[in-house]
């Protein structure tokens, strides 16, 4: 019942050691910002980027909640890490989704053959970004922000209007495309080493080979799965920056707090105060985490159902990660600001750096309102009737 | 994902049929308070009395979630019920945990046989009923309060203090032994047919072949895991309750709340209020659920291990317990007040009911304070050490 | 900086006393319901119900925030008495403002002289009472809901529609009337002795001379007063409830409580759990009742500033007591909900009526929904809109 | 009811154009941390340093509330200068409360004379500072942490214990006294520029004449007013936090924020989300602020009471500033935490800097636990013991 991930999985057990190696200067990067190049060369190394690609692809065929436990051990000291190595794989489920298709199956092997690290340019509901068609060629201009993991990014999903039609197209091109820049703009208060700032397109050459259907134009079910990936995604983070405090804060308070001077007690950790406050934010935190994990294994089942998923089975993983969802933000958000109650004024610089978790979890959790997210599962929980899929849900 | 049971297991299914006929008169016996005693008699022509005996000795060997599950249905509609039937299964869990002795295969055989309901007044902390030795007998006189069950108890659990050496002895002996008085004198403000008031022993006689050993003379883990199972049906009370109360709401508002004048819709569940509230009463309940069936899971497991059961197995379970008792009354209290909001000022009349939920959550949650259930957790989390076995944990 | 009221106002002094009397039988009368009949002839004898009629009209002349404190002090032993005290005030407060019409001052001199008090059948927005014009007379069929006071009142405050024209009109009628029924049928779970049910009209005839311009025909700010006036009562019966359960709880707590078990501490009130949550329910108390003072000040502001009152003036005070009106209701939710934990299981018996705080609490904050008071408050911070005056408003 | 000062006092008039100054920058301030010259030079040249200084000495006589609400209007939008501002008052309070002394009537008149700024290095209860006596001098050796304003102050009020008999000793002494070294070397996560770090003393030289009484050596209940008037310092800063933060986000709500995509409104704040949002933060904030100005003005009755103030003055303004200091402290958490999910996710970078009013909050809340504060607040009530003097309280 601790906050320890299962490590029978051995590519958990290397996400362990990557994590304790992140954990190193991740306060240290915090502060600075900008692109965590070392870090991607690790994952890189680590084989971690190829987990969710089927075997006959090259990869290691795992299920997509392996690389949401994995992207959760890592928030618990790098929000950011685990943001865009759950993001990264956005593409690749995608693909994966379609992998009858020669496109996809293409797009998988070569990604696993070259261990490339997504970004993502695919923001869904920003229209700043259009194309003109020319021939078999796209011209496309504009610019898209909160593109997470571009600034570190092999390859870039991306999505534009097409300037006449107004349709929404989707690609895959290499993120050194010609014409790109990275502006690596991002001055996030938190999540700050996630490059979620913008990338320019000027006149970008687009060819028609390197089209890929997106999920919005979804006739099936299963196509409009992407959402919810995203959105589980985005819960493991706050899970993990949740867990994450709460460790580095049971340490702090162990190892560094002294009892209050009215307490009457000689270990701050025999306050009645401080028992109550772990115990009541563990609980919450533990619940927290037993609806995200129950949120994962539905989205695993949705996406092992494939073709065959019904609305219905949509429905219930949707309905699913939205609550996993509301929870996971609210107690990331009264995690990390209330562990400095208990570690004490001393604990509130930066060199410790425990102003991250709140940070993290207050940009993140913006994303998409709790409000919304609750009234979908209100409104499910009065009428039964699912979410429709869309952006964020 | 709603909150209907599986209702494959065919006793679960039978209970559902149960908790339909209960709910018929919940509000009306809920006013009167008194005894339940048609419900018992049906309990007794359903079978559900003796499903946790094993079949060896007659009964269907289910394992104690069963009961639990069942205890949380029955409280959907009416909490006493709900507790009360966790609670006959006290003495016939700790029997089956001492099967191997003769005393213990008795009791189970001839409960089974007898369709016996029981009764507690084997309340561990009230030092208010004596016994002093003569020969093979030893005389009791006294009381017990919250001597819940035994007003329609066929047998009963219970305990007191030796005169002489103040050591505490347990016994299973008929309710109906000469010298016992029910007072059945319970005036809570819910749990009304509980028959939680005092017993009265007027040298009553017991036999020492009716002595059993009670779960504090532990030597082994599997012997205190009594206080668990005791939790376990409160907390699942809180949960019944919690669930009953979301799902009677529901109904009123779909059927009779109408919308706020100033609220601009048709529907009173399309203002984005009534959403909202829906989905975080429903994300709250669904958390407290999840824990509470790992809780169960976790005493299931304890019980399995049977005399092998470690301290750190028993201590896991503790925890896990203590941890979906706290998060279980805090959502119980919390959606039994918070309902009224979202039906209106029509649904807050004594015809309905609905205060019963509330009233039923908050008396059931004092018998042991959410702040030291917390207390408790946080000790663990913030140094290891699991609760001391005792009362209560 | 305790809940005593400032007994230098001899009306003030004079209710203190009557609470105590109330006191006496509060819990007693809260369970049979019924008519407070020996309450409101004290009531009459102290001279209390005529406080807030002008002197010259032969009442004492005093703000209508002495009323609203003395509804208040009732409210802490007894929300019916404090409910019903204070929207006696309601007619004559309109008739006040309007003292410049022969009619209102006459009601106001016969209601002095009559001792009358007030009950309320011009619930405002229920479409169930319709009249029809016959030469002077109108004849009015149908029934009111909610009709507070009623079952004990000497005269009746009056709205209907007519029949043609859907016009609101309003009178102020005896009580015993022929054609009226008072049916008593209030079944509430709280606020028992209100008398909140219906009244039926079968042809009653009401005389042109008895109609009365409602607050709802407003050309004058001063003429939308009634609504605030009648949130106040509400918002003060609140606090009465949350002071009262906290002065009951701490008595209880104090001469009652066990400290628990493991606690350590030889009182209960050592253990520093229950400091704590004194600490925090008076806190909160304490600032609800701070904002509740500053509403019924401006309240009184308003009403003094009479024809000259602006609509800027009157938006403040509708914000004041809308703000108040929320915090009030949370609050006293939250302490009549948490002084069970800190005075322990053996509280929660209907002996002792604690209880009855929560319920009142609960079903008296279902008349207005905090979502659309808390609405109208932000609405106002964003825009500076000042709430258009109405219903609740 | 809106969060504006009162102008009329012309020492508040100044302070806000002060204000409006510090906004200028206050962002970029935060970021860079270190030291507030420019802002220091303009307080000395608008005379708001000397402001509660008698004017018999040189000052303009205010009560120490003026103070307090200048501190409270800088808080708004710089809790640095709301902080430091705030602590200056403490030595001078003290020799107010002493001005019959010489010693300290000298003290008032330089310091109005020199317009001298106040830092502290008189914490009290770190035991870090210690001095030994020479003859009419005393050498003093250590460092004191937490030295607020210390890195702008002409003047320091200082503590250390005697190295023999282990009294604590005070005095006022130059900032610029040969052997003190201001480290600022403060790391904190928010109140950046209050130069809370350490100061080293490297055999300091302080004459017999430089040495004040401190408060803890109290026989008369004014002497130990300190630890009210730091921690209403504090508590204003909270309340002008929360205020500021509230102020900022309506502007960049209405001029900025954008509905959100399934909202169906035009205009963000016509979502009844952030109409609600901003209702309940409002409402919290405003009696937090009604508390605050409660306590405000129980310290200047304690203070104006002088010699003759009682025990039980004294008490009672310790509880309403225990009080006030709780909720103000939550309040400010929860606002500004809350703020961004109205405002949206684009408002959460860097170069708005509103997170520095979390930051703010947070560490400042931290020097006095609430849940001791709660306690003291609650023993009061439950036993009508007054807080024992002492530090924090």
């Amino acid at each position: 019942m601790t906050f320890d991930p299962d490590t029978s999985n051995p590519w958990i057990a290397k996400a362990v050691e990557l994590r304790d190696i992140f954990a190193r200067d991740a306060v240290e990067r915090d502060q600075l910002g900008g692109r965590p190049v070392e870090q991607i060369r690790l994952l890189k190394q680590s084989g971690l980027l190829t987990i969710v690609i089927p075997k006959e692809f090259g990869g290691a065929g795992e299920p997509y909640s392996t690389a949401l436990k994995i992207g959760r051990e890592f928030a618990k000291v790098d929000g950011s890490i685990g943001h865009i190595y759950g993001y990264h794989f956005s593409a690749l489920i995608a693909a994966r989704l379609n992998s009858d298709e020669p496109r996809s199956a293409d797009l998988l092997r070569r990604s696993a053959a070259g261990d490339w690290f997504w970004g993502n340019t695919g923001n869904s509901f920003s229209k700043t970004l259009f194309g003109r068609k020319d021939g078999e060629w796209t011209i496309v201009n504009g610019f898209k922000p909160f593109a997470s993991g571009s600034h570190v990014a092999d390859y870039l999903s991306t999505s534009w209007e097409d300037e006449v039609s107004g349709e929404r197209k989707f690609a895959a091109i290499p993120a050194d495309r010609e014409g790109i820049t990275i502006l690596d703009d991002w001055d996030g208060i938190g999540q700050t080493q996630t490059g979620s700032g913008k990338v320019a397109y000027k006149d970008v050459r687009i060819h028609d080979s390197e089209l890929v259907r997106g999920w919005v134009d979804a006739s099936l079910p299963i196509r409009t799965i992407g959402p919810l990936q995203q959105q589980s995604v985005l819960l493991n983070v706050f899970i993990g920056t949740a867990q994450g405090a709460l460790l580095a804060a049971r340490d702090y308070t162990i190892n560094s707090s002294r009892p209050w001077m009215y307490s009457g007690v000689e270990r701050h950790i025999d306050d009645p105060w401080i028992k109550r406050q772990y115990g009541e934010l563990w609980v919450k935190t533990r619940a927290a985490t037993v609806l995200a994990d129950r949120a994962a294994a539905a989205l695993d089942h949705a996406i092992a159902r494939g073709k065959a998923l019904t609305e219905q089975e949509r429905g219930e993983a949707a309905v699913a990660v939205a609550a996993a969802n509301v929870l996971a933000g609210d107690v990331a958000l009264e995690v990390t600001t209330e562990i400095f109650e208990v570690m004490g004024a001393r604990s509130a610089v930066r060199k410790y750096g425990f102003d991250r978790f709140w940070r993290n979890a207050r940009i993140h959790t913006l994303h998409n309102p709790a409000e919304y997210k609750t009234r979908t599962v209100g409104t499910w929980y009065l009428t039964g009737a699912y979410p429709e899929p869309g952006v964020f849900r």
